[in-house]
């Protein structure tokens, strides 16, 4: 017989079916128990004699033969989605056993402290609302892979251990790639590049790595890119065009699709108006000493609350909850940075907030085989680590740009998490690889003694 | 004006347009200049006085205005798709220029020695039959989502920087982890298993790496993995049913869409036959002996002339050019693999080899907590080091199997590459990151000096 899975039980009400799943929960009535039984589509009840499932408990995994029955009229379950019929079983064989669970994990509003969600995540990733994050994760990947497709993009794998550092800064990790030194890649930005030779539109999705020193809510040491580098723009203005489409589909696309995973999480997807506002850094700046009395006009940066702050500005006077901020200062981007013609201290660059954080960063890059030699030079670096990277542009490339979205940060924003480390099942930080660093071997080097 | 493309030029005969490409060729005749300008679709032949052309070599980029005419029927060039139209440039813009080419990497039938080929990477990549390579690689990896999705598996991100080597063996890359001992991931076979518990079907598009400790044809450092898992199966011979599917309709849809593709490298698609053959590794070595002389029944694997071999045995016997090869020594592989109950030293475990190569590699895995830990410790390995994993299997995780394709090597066989590292835009082994190691700095340790 078949294995059905719990969603499909209602259509076969007054047939022997054979199910199988975790016990979700377990309720003794004397010679009665009712059993809770968990797919991946959900719950059905099983009744049972009490025989037929003696020393089962919660986690065991079962699988029940037996009739599905319409439950009478006063005993539907309006919560669950086969709610109306129950499996009477006639055979019950244990597939897996469980040990007595250490908590409840699969309460409806689970609600850990964040190093206990983690160290647990083997089990608190069966409780709905937790999977939930993951198939919202799933489907921003898949519509920005659909909207790429639709646009004539081509996928390509960029490779994560690079020669090089391309976006500059200390925060890399080191490999020992047969005794020579190698990083993980901070970014797939110059692999796009030399494929936009090849295919003019490009996109990969793929882990980046950064070695971050502290720990905040928004960032970790390895993410998901989704990535994309476009040629023959004819404005920079471009690229946030097409960063808008993939976020309008990206957002419609959850609309459709995710309405179950949305109202769990009781949210509802970030507004983007009828066209995402676009700002200069430096006017948001002025927005905020308006708004705030605060003066950062000289900062060369946003800060934290200044991007909640404009994003609140966005909310209000545009209906959306997403803003371009552009024009970034030039010394604050890495060397493949396209400066504004005509005002070169800053760039054509942008980031995209979203409810006040950055979900995405990008910007035109310079196609000119001597302003790059001369920016790499610019920024500290030696262009004999560039050579490779370089063909690309000593043999004709158009004028290009593209940007990156962060997939975990896009989880976190629609689904109001609290901490990006919520956003994806396997975090990596300074403190923990699945397990906590401190239960793991030390580095013998002179450098582990700290 | 909108940009067109090369291909919609033949749709707008008569008309004025813009389009965008390199030069691919120049052909001077007196006052004329005729170049073949590519872009993304193909070759489009333009037609200029040369006034307008003077300084512009190969590989220059442009930007072209002009009146797109009917060739004359003598004119037609039947070789490429726009044959039967060319374009009378009005206006010529460079917006890029070229330094001279260092060799004709554009030629037809480019037959360059591998390490010129990589050391050229951002150029041979231009390469129409080198391109069309990585976009059999995209539509592989389509297609294998699309089934994984037809099939309601769901999709994760595995992580790449991982704290315990599961595979075993000491081929693993060493990362620097805020002074922790971590590691790039072999496989994400712990983490599929985890997702398992949450969502019973699951697959991963991940980088996997391998610090393979001599250089093959076969071997990357660092590879694309079409990884899988299934939950709930009956029989470990539901792994095989479904990869089997996964193939075939892997290699329809390339037949379908990627016409040109296989053209271009004159191959066809490998035959997989009614059904792919499966049969015990034992008696494959039976067959060999049988076929050439050669006994390695004692053998603990087969050697790459015995996979050649029983491949070839597959296609004459049953018109297959795949063959499943089963019941691996457990010795032989991780400590997770399920021993067959009716032979312990076998295992429940295969490869599947296309035209001599293994392309894929699965088994059931052990499911039962305390006999999981028990190998953990036969294998030589610290429970304590996969407390993390453990928890999977300590509250309840059913039967369950899974595989993984490795991407470059599928590519291979299909289009009969010499090289796996042809198969991929960045390769990466003991010699090369992008540019040779022998170019960049070696690692100061006392390790390094060797």
């Amino acid at each position: 017989m078949e294995r059905i899975l719990n969603i499909e039980t209602i259509k076969h009400t007054g047939e022997k079916v054979r199910v199988c799943g975790w016990v979700n929960t377990r309720r003794d009535h004397g010679k009665l128990v009712f059993i809770d039984l968990r797919d991946r589509t959900g719950l059905l009840q099983i009744v049972c004699q009490s025989a037929l499932v003696k020393d089962i408990k919660e986690e065991y995994v079962l699988q029940i033969k037996g009739i599905i029955k319409e439950r009478p009229e006063n005993m539907v379950n309006k919560e669950i989605e086969t709610g109306k019929v129950e499996l009477q079983a006639e055979n019950v064989e244990i597939l897996a056993k469980s040990s007595p669970i250490p908590f409840d994990f699969m309460a409806e509003d689970l609600n850990l402290k964040l190093p206990t969600l983690l160290d647990y995540r083997p089990l608190t990733i069966r409780n709905p609302k937790i999977k939930s994050i993951f198939k919202i994760g799933e489907h921003i990947t898949n519509s920005f892979r659909k909207t790429m497709k639709d646009l004539d993009f081509t996928g390509f794998e960029s490779p994560n251990i690079v020669p090089a550092v391309a976006e500059g800064g200390a925060d890399v990790f080191h490999v020992d790639y047969y005794n020579y030194n190698a990083y993980l890649a901070q970014s797939p930005q110059l692999y796009k590049q030399i494929m936009l030779g090849a295919f003019e539109r490009v996109f990969t999705i793929t882990h980046v790595y950064r070695a971050e020193p502290s720990i905040t809510t928004r960032h970790l040491a390895e993410y998901t890119s989704l990535d994309a580098e476009i040629s023959f723009i004819d404005s920079w203005e471009n690229l946030m065009d097409i960063c808008e489409k993939i976020i309008k589909n990206m957002f419609s696309d959850l609309e459709e699709n995710c309405q179950k995973e949305l109202s769990i999480h009781k949210v509802k997807v970030p507004l983007s108006g009828k066209k995402i506002p676009r700002i200069k850094m430096r006017e948001v700046q002025q927005i905020i000493l308006e708004r705030t009395g605060r003066d950062n006009r000289k900062e060369p940066d946003l800060q934290p609350e200044d991007e909640q702050e404009i994003c609140q500005w966005a909310k209000e006077k545009h209906g959306s909850e997403l803003v371009f901020v552009t024009h970034y200062p030039t010394k604050k981007r890495p060397f493949y940075t396209h400066a504004d013609p005509k005002d070169p201290d800053y760039t054509l660059s942008f980031d995209l907030l979203c409810r006040g954080l950055e979900i995405v960063t990008g910007g035109q890059r310079i196609n000119d085989y001597d302003k790059l030699t001369a920016n790499i030079k610019k920024w500290g670096n030696e262009t004999k680590n560039f050579s490779f990277y370089l063909q690309t542009f000593k043999y004709g490339l158009p004028p290009e740009g593209g940007f990156a979205l962060g997939l975990e940060r896009i989880v976190k924003q629609v689904l109001n998490l609290k901490n990006v480390r919520e956003a994806v099942p396997f975090p990596r930080d300074m403190e923990r690889i699945d397990q906590r660093l401190s239960t793991l071997q030390k580095k013998k080097t002179k450098k582990s003694k700290r």
